[in-house]
C-alpha cells in the first residue's frame, strides 16, 4: 500500500510500504476513508522529537473494517469505524476505570495517514457507525473523533468545567479549538479563547467562546483577569504543551481553580508553591478517547457538534507532505487527507 | 500577657508582650483556653525558615471571646469559638467560591501559643460553639479544628477520596493523621498509613486506616503497588511537604487517580511527564478552614471523630519550649498548652 513516512526532520515522503497484516487474534484492518494530521506530527516533522527514519507517521482516522483478527467478536469487516488514537481492551481495570490511556493492552494506530491501517484491541477500541456517505461535513466530524474532540474534551473535563463557569481555552489548534467546543457542551457561561489569529478566532467564536483575547503572555493574563473582575478562570484548558502555555494557564485561574492539560508537555516546569499558595488544581494527560467516544459521536450525529470544522484544508492522501507544510506554516488548522 | 516568641533557631521564650489590641473594628480579642503547636512552627524552629527575632508564634487556639470591634455583629464578648488558622470575611467572591484561604481580607491570628490572641474578620472567621465543661478530649478535639483537622480534609477533599475508594496518606504527623480521619469519613474502603513510629500506626489504625506500610521510597512504593493488585490507590493525601513525600504519592497513585497535597512544600520538583502520562491529577494547597468548619464541628460535637487525640502530650503554656523540644524530636505528635 501507499503510506506516509518520515525520514528526517522536515522529510515527509508518500511511497509504496508492505500491506499492514494482523499481528494478533485481536487486530482489526481498517481500510481508510480518512486520515489527517495532528499537531503533535510537528514535533517530529521540526525534529524536536527523535525519528526512526522510513517510519510511518500518523495515528487518526476513520474507515471500513477490511479484515479482522480470529478473536474478534464484535466488529465485523464492512462495519464504517471510528478509529481512537490510542488502542485499548475497554476492559482491564485502568479501562473500567475511565482511564483507557492507561490500558495494561494499550497499542497505537501504525499508520492513520495511509491507506490501510493496523488497529489493536479491535473490539476494545473501535466504534462502529454508519458511513457518512456523501457528508463530508459529517466525515470530517467522525473524524475529528478520533483525537483531537476528544482530546479537547478530556482538557475541560480534566480542568473540571461546570454549569456557569467561566472558562479558558490557552491554545488556538484544533485540540484548543475543540476544547471550546466542550467548555461550551459542560455548561461554561463565558469562554475566553485566546488566540491571535483572526480565522481561528472566528471559528472559536462559531463553537461557543464569548471572548478572544489575543494578548499572550503577562498582557494576556492581565485582560483575561480584567475580564474577570480580577478573580480569575475557573477552569483553564492548557491545549499547548509549553512552558508560556502553561504560565499562561495558571496565571489566568482564580484561587481554586484548575487547569486540565492536554498538550503533550515540552519544557514545562510547574511551579508548585503557586499551585499551592493558590489552591490551583491541575489534571491532564492522554486523552481516553475510547472513554468519552460513545457520548461524543452522538453529539455528532445529532449535529449538536460540528468539530470537523476544524479541517480547514483538504489535500489527496498523497499530496500529504503539502499538508504537513501548511500546517507546519500555521497556514492551514488541520489538514484532512483522502486515500 | 505572656506569650511564646521565636528568637533564634531553637530558641523558644515564653515572656512578657504587649497584650494584643483591637486594630480594626472588625476584630476580636480571645482569652486563649487551649492553644497548641503545629507541625510548620518547627520549620522555623529548625532554621529552614525566616525568623523575625522576638516575635510571636502559634496560630491555632479556642477560647472565650474578651472584646469585639464596633463592626463586629454575630460574635459576642463571652462565646466560645474555634479560631481557624487563616481568617477571613466569609463573604468575598473567593470565600464564596469555597477557597477562604484566598480571601481578600486574609489575615492570620498573631498569637495562638499565648494568653490572648487577636484575630481578624472576627464575625467571618470565628465559629461559637459549647464551651467543653471539664472534658479535655472534645477540647482536644475542638481544638484539633483550628488547623490540623481541616488540613487533612483538605487533603482528603482535594485528592478526591469518594466511596469505595483506596487511599493512601502520605506522613504520619497530626495533618496525615487526620487526613485518616477524613479519607475514612469520606467512604475510603481501604486506607493505607505510611508510618514507621509504632504508636502513630497504632494511631493511625484507630482513625480508620486498614493498612500500614512503613518502608518508605521505592520499597514504599512496591508495597502499596502490592497491596492494591499493581494498580495503585484511587486518591493520595501528601501531608509532608517534601520531594522525598510527593514523589512517594505519586508513585503510589494509580493512572487517572488524584494527590491531594497540604503539606506547605519545600524543594518539591514536580514531574509534569508522569502526571501527564499517567493523568494524575494534583491539588491541593492552605485549607480554607471556616469553609470545612461547620460539617466538622458537627462531627466532633457528635462524636463521631475525636481527632483530638492526636494531641499526646499537654503542657502548661510556660514550658513551650519543651513543647516544641519534644516535637522537633518526634517523641511527641503534637502539643497542647493550656495557659
Amino acid at each position: 500500500m501507499h503510506a506516509t513516512t518520515i525520514h528526517a526532520a522536515g522529510d515527509i515522503r508518500f511511497e509504496e510500504v508492505p500491506d499492514p497484516q494482523l499481528k494478533r487474534p485481536t487486530d482489526a484492518i481498517v481500510k481508510v476513508t480518512a486520515g489527517c494530521i495532528c499537531g503533535s506530527d510537528l514535533w517530529p516533522y521540526r525534529g524536536e522529537n527523535r525519528i526512526r527514519p522510513g517510519a510511518t507517521i500518523g495515528h487518526e482516522c476513520v474507515g471500513v473494517v477490511e479484515e479482522v483478527g480470529s478473536e474478534v467478536r464484535d466488529i465485523r469487516a464492512g462495519d464504517f469505524v471510528v478509529v481512537p488514537f490510542c488502542h485499548c481492551d475497554n476492559t482491564c481495570a485502568h479501562c473500567r476505570a475511565g482511564v483507557h490511556s492507561a490500558c495494561v493492552n494499550l497499542g497505537g494506530t501504525t499508520s492513520g495517514q495511509a491507506e490501510y491501517a493496523r488497529v489493536g484491541q479491535a473490539d476494545g477500541s473501535l466504534v462502529r457507525t454508519e458511513a457518512p456517505a456523501d457528508d463530508d461535513a459529517l466525515l470530517a466530524s467522525l473524524l475529528a473523533l478520533s483525537d483531537v474532540m476528544p482530546t479537547g474534551w478530556h482538557a475541560a473535563v480534566a480542568a473540571g468545567v461546570k454549569p456557569g463557569d467561566t472558562a479558558v481555552v490557552v491554545g488556538d489548534g484544533a485540540v484548543g479549538l475543540c476544547g471550546v467546543i466542550a467548555a461550551s457542551m459542560l455548561g461554561a457561561e463565558r469562554i475566553i479563547a485566546m488566540s491571535r489569529h483572526e480565522p481561528r478566532q472566528e471559528l472559536a467564536r462559531a463553537f461557543g467562546a464569548t471572548h478572544v483575547v489575543a494578548a499572550r503572555g503577562e498582557e494576556g493574563v492581565a485582560e483575561v483577569r480584567e475580564l474577570t473582575d480580577g478573580i480569575g478562570a475557573d477552569a483553564v484548558l492548557e491545549c499547548v504543551g509549553t512552558n508560556d502555555a502553561m504560565t499562561t494557564a495558571i496565571g489566568v485561574a482564580r484561587p481554586g481553580g484548575g487547569v486540565g492539560f492536554v498538550g503533550v508537555p515540552h519544557g514545562i516546569e510547574l511551579p508548585v508553591r503557586t499551585l499551592f499558595e493558590r489552591n490551583i488544581g491541575l489534571r491532564g494527560g492522554i486523552a481516553p478517547v475510547r472513554r468519552y467516544l460513545p457520548e461524543l459521536l452522538t453529539a455528532v450525529q445529532e449535529r449538536r457538534i460540528e468539530p470537523g470544522r476544524v479541517f480547514d484544508l483538504a489535500l489527496p492522501l498523497a499530496e500529504v507532505a503539502d499538508g504537513y507544510r501548511a500546517m507546519d506554516e500555521r497556514r492551514a488548522i488541520k489538514v484532512l487527507l483522502r486515500p
